[in-house]
């Protein structure tokens, strides 16, 4: 089958066989979509060998458990162990032997074929068509947000970075009620967030030490910079962004305020799918470009570019 | 009057008027302690022109509310505003215009007489004698990791450094029934603690990523990388100490493992007499010496000594 190779920091499109696990079932991709960690990967955030891709929508061809087969699915990206302190303990993404899709020990979704063991399957509804199923991998991550803390309907919450995520993130920050504004650096960002009626601020305009709750979704130290100027005392800093490289910062302020800073990752993609279904967000809207396969090359550079935010690569 | 008064990082003993405020308590200083943070100051850690301490048990002689006048009584050390936007929601330690005794703006406790405002006073109990009493506020500073995290009987907690606070802080999570380790540098630390049953843990036994909850209680870079070592993913790590400079920090493993960390200060005073009453911590096995007002520069070449724990000035 045809699939997008890294290794060594170099893509190529590849023929490579069919993968045959017969614990896990075989999934046809339909639709995968470009994510800043695919990018990451490829300027080496990570060392990773193997099939690049993670965020998909796909039918089951074959499956352990036939009733799967014949389902259009996602899949959380995380396969475990399910023996691991981390598992046993109902941290399931933090399983201290996981596979992840695309990113760790795992192929991924950028090919004709990927698999997944069923427990990481969702159906998806039919009412959900993949351009909105292809973003539930990331939507769950923006969620994962509301997994950890709670966003009151009164809190100020500042959103640092609309981009691939942060759009997300903005709408599921919205749906609380929150008195939300997200600092963005294009104008087409500000637009999208316009379009749902999510306020956007000047840096100028951020009063520092009054934001409730920051989330930080640049990956940039800049954009870390600003998050901890406009934090309030006992506020929470979320980071939902990894950084390349590391961050100076000094500390004792913080301690002096009580801030809460929070890594985030990987959310729960059940709720995401109800959202979809709902119409409660419209990750629609990110879609720059669409590419067949055998274009993925090509798809890569374009979600490179910046200004870029979903480059959705369909079978 | 006599007090130790801080100008351009130099101490003296100094003669200077008895403070007058009529809307403040007027308190006698019947004995007081030095801090980690009395240290930082006479280093520069934060600038700051007066008199010196924040840890006190005194006697009021006049207060605009007669009813304390003669009550043996310790106090809060951020006077506050009540009308800004902390204080309105409930944050009055992080008031953005307090002062803070010995610390900003507001004479301290190394001296004949103080000053609070009565709403920062509480009484101390008969049964709490002065030299438990003087503990009060560095008690409810370790208490402060209580009110803003859960500790669970079940959880695996990491102390990281056992010095002044450090010993208070071991003796407050103990009260949990957590599995609790303390990592520290001295015998002397380690022989206190374990004369409450606490126990120590060697730097090479500190099993990496298996830890629910650490705090950190060095201050020291050393410290906090240990302490992330230590932490497991979605475990939570307590800054209990402020630092000299600033840390470098590799944020993406934090994101990755979902860490929190959160910085910790001040606490409530009214639980921590309360421990005291009922005796369910010891804070006098950590005095190291006592001296009078007069030796009080002795007293802080002898507090900034390695290993000596508290050292108290009596009036």
């Amino acid at each position: 089958m045809k699939a997008l190779w890294l290794e060594n920091n170099q893509t190529s499109l590849r023929e490579i066989p069919q993968p045959e696990k017969t614990n896990e079932a075989l999934i046809k991709i339909r639709s995968a979509g470009i994510c800043s960690t695919d990018l990451e990967l490829v300027k080496g955030y990570y060392p990773y060998t193997g099939v690049l891709g993670h965020e998909f929508v796909g039918e089951v061809v074959t499956a352990p458990d036939a009733s799967w087969i014949g389902q259009r699915v996602v899949g959380e990206i995380n396969a475990t162990c399910g023996k691991c302190e981390a598992c046993l303990n109902g941290r399931p993404t933090h399983c201290e032997v996981r596979t992840v899709l695309g990113i760790v020990n795992r192929d991924g979704v950028f090919a004709e074929y990927t698999t997944l063991p069923v427990e990481n399957l969702h159906r998806v509804p039919d009412s959900v068509p993949d351009e909105m199923a292809v973003f539930t991998e990331p939507l769950a991550a923006a969620l994962e947000i509301h997994q950890q803390i709670q966003i009151k309907p009164t809190d100020r919450v500042l959103l640092v970075g609309a981009g691939r995520l942060g759009q997300l993130v903005a709408q599921t920050l919205a749906l609380t009620g929150c008195d939300l504004h997200a600092l963005v650096r294009h104008t087409y960002q500000k637009d999208l967030l316009a379009t749902r009626g999510i306020k956007t601020i000047a840096e100028a305009d951020i009063q520092p030490r009054r934001w409730d709750i920051v989330v930080e979704a640049t990956g940039s130290p800049v954009g870390f910079d600003i998050a901890r100027k406009a934090i309030r005392p006992r506020g929470t800093l979320v980071m939902k962004s990894t950084y390349a490289g590391e961050l100076t910062v000094n500390f004792s302020p913080l301690v002096v305020d009580e801030i809460t800073i929070i890594g985030s990752r990987c959310g729960p993609f059940a709720p995401a799918l109800g959202l979809l279904e709902r119409r409660e967000v419209d990750p629609t809207v990110l879609i720059s470009a669409q590419y067949k396969l055998g274009e993925c090359l090509k798809a890569f550079e374009h979600a490179a570019q910046s200004g870029v935010l979903k480059v959705l690569i369909s079978m």
